[in-house]
């Protein structure tokens, strides 16, 4: 037992948020509280004192701030990391002897106890503390304790001295901490900026954004698209692989085995005599015209995201430079990519296990941060999976060591406990499985998992109703309604989401076949003509969703989460609010594409911070509609053939009637 | 990054039990199954061996089972420990290069894929593992390794060789464990021997068994008793603090302030000018005498439990010897116990805060271990949550170190957190608010926490319905009704239990005053005289219940207990069964004492491993009566003035009717 341990009588347990014992950090955003609760008590029944302590993990100082009782031996305070990057916390306690004495001697005193000793020892604990004050506290603490001691002064106003509030104030800045106990892990949070919270993703090919039928789209093409973009109001722009593109074994339209000479291939099969992941397709342009991009994109507000996606075609500079980073087979080729009985002789997977694993880690980050240089921010990372868990912890804390303001997407599309480590092991947002998750029940409990669990304290949920990957059999079936539907629901149950465009807003169904999640003629193997002014886009509807989230912040964050009931199992009904409760929205969706639904909400009053014997108005931000409502029974009727969702604000009543904006 | 480290693809976490990171030790009683789960999955698709190892704390080498597979990416197995003491089990996992190899080839040759390049990689496996063999296996394994490249063997041999069941269980001999991750943490059960789990309390003054009437008792008059224990069926008989009692400050009659010369004094002030706690009051004889009476005991199957106070009189040797392990007060005198406005001047605590803190821990240490040496081998703790947790964690594993065998009660009635705590960081059994839970809900509510919580794994409960400090308001009104359905649910719902005696068997019931728990004259402050052959003694009725605890191993444990609906809110019924269903146990209870209660039972059949198609008997062991019961509702009525209690033996039919005891 160390020296002094054992008179460390304060016990501190069940801190939270924790995360496997403090084996990973949690994750905020910049501004956000980090709200710590824990468990601390002493033997007996002295009075202790608890202290959230708070540090950016460079920086040795603590800052110290009081835990508030909950009771049942809890405690909470909170803190907000002003600086991105990681901090630590932890809590610290001791048995408070002069909170202790001045509590026993009110009580010594009301019960008529003698209390001339008591008094010589609250002088003894003032003396003491003296001597840890700076020199005008010394001196007033010395008098008080002189005082106590004093004959000449009348109990009663010796009395009135120990149990003062100014000697209380005093005596708290100078604790005796010789035995404070600290809880015995350090816990880390990782924060990030806002947008790792709060984002709409727009991912396209920029191949297929030539305004010349027929030609390769390039990165200039890109620029001349950012208008359309920004109407939408996304903020997130993300390209698919930027890489020159094997021939080997290039796959041709809708994933044919062998392809024509005019087939572009699949931007995933990185690497050719042009290079691998650190240079650029020459059809899309030149690092100038990318970097170009990137600048204009930011004069739109928006961020260039790019995929990272660790394999390589047989063409990559790899194979031949790095020939040990592969699996070599008995016939002397290089191992590809396989999942049996399925082949992808397009693609090798690079052997982690191989005995180089240190120079492989080294040259991936050095892609990374490569592409930071280059102005990238935001990284998709494709399959991270199959890629070892222990290398995205190295790498990811690395590369934010020095840019903690990068953000990663992790692509991972796999079971539940894989896709979570790699939340908890460093990526700032996650897919997950919202594509497939359309009924009521299985929306409100996939979310109330995803928002109420600990797992939120890492995982971040980014939504998106389709990729190039996935067509899902409602989009394929539900027609207008169901993207709209969609949409409405990734945009306000995630305060991350995104769409994969201009077949979502053009409203693509087409599959390539009954029964699979691919898009007729996908774009991942073919360059597409998109026809933008169609006069079925969604783009001026995503456009005004877009931009009620940019405006009620209440959508601005996942955890305030909380779903209604509703007498109709087509109606979804759901709520967020800012924590000052000035931004209260209210969503109801009907998941029936077919249908008008009507029913009856049950509206949880009190997570809407509505007085529950007045009336409010709610407004739909949609459809610029007002409704005056009172109570938690209210009706609504939805055709999904007009628009399938209400956003509404609430509006409560304050003090005057005329606080409210009547419709009228 | 150690070295090899980035190579261990597979990570395992959630691993349970775990108690706080792995902070605390779990509990096991000997021969009990330690079930171990726990999350383990590698990057990408390949196969995984997973591996539960265990070891005795001091061995270094572990022993390894297989863990089956649960779905969801969780695993689970189990071992018993065999020894008493401190085990370790943690989990150990790898990727399986040849059964992913194995899986891949079958899969391969289903789908018609050409397999020459895959045999030859297989060889390799198989010639790697062969230089991991014995000298035998080895040369199996490179004749296998030679045959699977052989092209003179026709390629079906080959396949049929390559996944025969021989070569699948040589190669899980020899794996690669070059990379295998092993679990952060090595966890810790502490094994305790059966008592700890299942034992009958009888707590007792020795002074008030002197068959003379106005004599004090003594341990001689107490190795008279043991017959009458015995025939109640109880196997630990507790005896409160047995030290020379302080004259200072001793307290009279009722805990008077002041004593007259003929008043005995309170056990609990510990320490008179003949010795302290390793003294021997000398009215209770001589530690002769006390060692006679551990071994009379022994023949009767009664280990005498002693309680360990650490608190003194002021007569208490300490005072004087060791001034500095006390609290002075500014006049000199030493710092009597208080609780302001309460003041207890017959006690002074231990300071623990002392700078000799190390010398008085060593000190209480030697008082157990005295104690050890005299043949003690379970202590009952006095106020444990009023000294150091820092203190007793350390006690209790120093001398559990020499004495796995010992047992620690801890008797702390305070908050549920430290209650908790002092199990976490030892304590073998603990005191619980079952005096206090007397409604069904109350009791459903506490039991299922109690049984099913994480907390089960380290706070194993130990009921008592009295202690000489707790006369509670049911017992003070119920009558003998209540006192017979408490020692029933007691022994039921408790594998380890305890009864204050005999004020518990003859019934006493009056308080100290009206709203007090204390007993009028109560024995903790006056020698009483005891008529134990009352007519309304429940001696024999508890007899019958601690023999029925006996020899139903259902009873045995704590963890198997399920609770029944019921159609009326004062029967409460529950069950307990063992690991192979050989014993099932269902009790229902009246909780009132005054009126016949019948009503319907809803059996959780499952739970009770009944056929619901198919009728089954109820044995009342209480009553000796047999019903035959079929499916789950079942009729009940009690009658609070005979039984209280129905103690039911499920006996399921089985092949033939006969099997069956019918009653006629």
């Amino acid at each position: 037992m160390a020296h002094g341990q054992g008179r460390q009588r304060v016990v501190i347990e069940g801190v939270r948020p924790e995360i496997d014992g403090g084996r990973f950090p949690i994750k905020r955003t910049i501004g956000e509280d980090v709200i710590v609760e824990g468990d601390a008590f002493a033997d007996g029944h002295d009075v202790i004192t608890i202290l959230l302590r708070y540090r950016q993990e460079a920086i040795q100082k603590w800052t110290e701030v009081p835990m508030a009782f909950l009771g049942n031996d809890r405690w909470r305070s909170s803190f907000q990391a002003v600086e991105l990057g990681r901090w630590r916390y932890t809590i610290t306690a001791w048995v408070d002897r002069f909170a202790t004495w001045r509590r026993d001697l009110v009580k010594k005193i009301e019960s008529g106890q003698d209390i001339q000793l008591e008094l010589l020892i609250g002088a003894t604990l003032i003396e003491e503390a003296a001597e840890r004050g700076n020199a005008r506290d010394r001196q007033l603490l010395i008098k008080t304790g002189k005082d106590l001691r004093s004959k000449a002064i009348p109990d009663q106003e010796r009395i009135q001295m120990a149990v003062s509030a100014d000697i209380e104030t005093m005596m708290a800045k100078y604790p005796d901490r010789e035995h404070a106990s600290t809880y015995e892990r350090e816990l880390t949070v990782v924060v990030d900026r806002e947008k790792a919270r709060f984002s709409a993703w727009y991912e396209m090919f920029p191949r297929s954004w030539s305004l010349t039928a027929g030609r390769h789209g390039t990165f200039k093409d890109c620029e001349a698209s950012l208008p359309y973009i920004a109407s939408m109001g996304f903020d997130v722009l993300y390209i698919p692989p930027i890489h020159p593109i094997g021939e080997t074994h290039r796959k041709g339209k809708n994933n044919a085995l062998s392809s024509s000479p005019e087939d572009p291939g699949s931007p995933w099969a990185i690497g050719a005599q042009e290079g691998g992941h650190k240079a650029i397709h020459p059809e899309l342009g030149t690092v100038q015209d990318f970097r170009s991009l990137i600048e204009q994109a930011q004069r739109w507000g928006i961020e260039v995201a790019i995929d990272i996606a660790f394999q390589c075609s047989p063409d990559h500079p790899y194979v031949t430079e790095h020939r040990d980073w592969f699996r070599i087979r008995p016939d002397g080729t290089v191992q590809y990519a396989e999942n049996p009985p399925k082949i992808y002789q397009d693609i090798f997977p690079l052997n982690f296990e191989t005995d180089q694993w240190r120079e492989l880690w080294e040259e991936l980050k050095s892609v990374i941060v490569y592409w930071i240089g280059e102005g990238v921010r935001i990284f998709r990372v494709d399959n991270p999976h199959t890629k070892p868990f222990a290398f995205w912890e190295w790498l990811i804390r690395d590369v934010k060591q020095t840019h903690p303001e990068v953000i990663f997407l992790a692509e991972a599309f796999t079971r539940p406990k894989v896709m979570a480590r790699l939340a908890k092991l460093g990526f700032s947002q996650s897919y997950n499985y919202f594509p497939w998750r359309n009924t009521k029940s299985e929306l409100v409990q996939y979310f109330t998992e995803l928002t109420r669990s600990e797992l939120r304290e890492c995982l971040r949920p980014n939504l998106w109703p389709n990729t190039p990957d996935i067509l899902t059999e409602h989009l394929q079936h539900g027609g207008r309604p169901t993207f709209m539907a969609r949409l409405v629901l990734a945009a306000t149950l995630g305060a991350n989401y995104g769409i994969y465009g201009p077949a979502f807003e053009l409203g693509e169904h087409v599959p390539r076949e009954p029964g699979s999640e691919e898009y007729m003629n996908s774009e991942k193997y073919e360059i597409k003509q998109w026809n933008l002014e169609n006069q079925g886009s969604l783009r001026e509807f995503i456009g005004i969703v877009n931009s009620i989230r940019r405006e009620n912040p209440a959508l601005q964050n996942d955890w305030s989460l909380r779903f209604h009931q509703t007498s109709n199992d087509q109606l979804i009904c759901y709520s967020k609010r800012t924590k000052d409760n000035a931004n209260v929205i209210l969503i109801v969706v009907n998941l029936s594409p077919h249908h008008v639904h009507s029913g009856l909400l049950e509206l949880d009053l009190e997570s809407l911070a509505v007085d529950p014997k007045a009336p409010f108005q709610v407004q739909d931000l949609l459809a610029h509609t007002y409704f005056l409502w009172e109570g938690p029974r209210n009706y609504v009727e939805i055709d999904p053939q007009s628009v399938p969702a209400h956003i509404f604000r609430i509006r409560r009543r304050t003090h005057t009637e005329r606080d409210f904006d009547y419709y009228l």
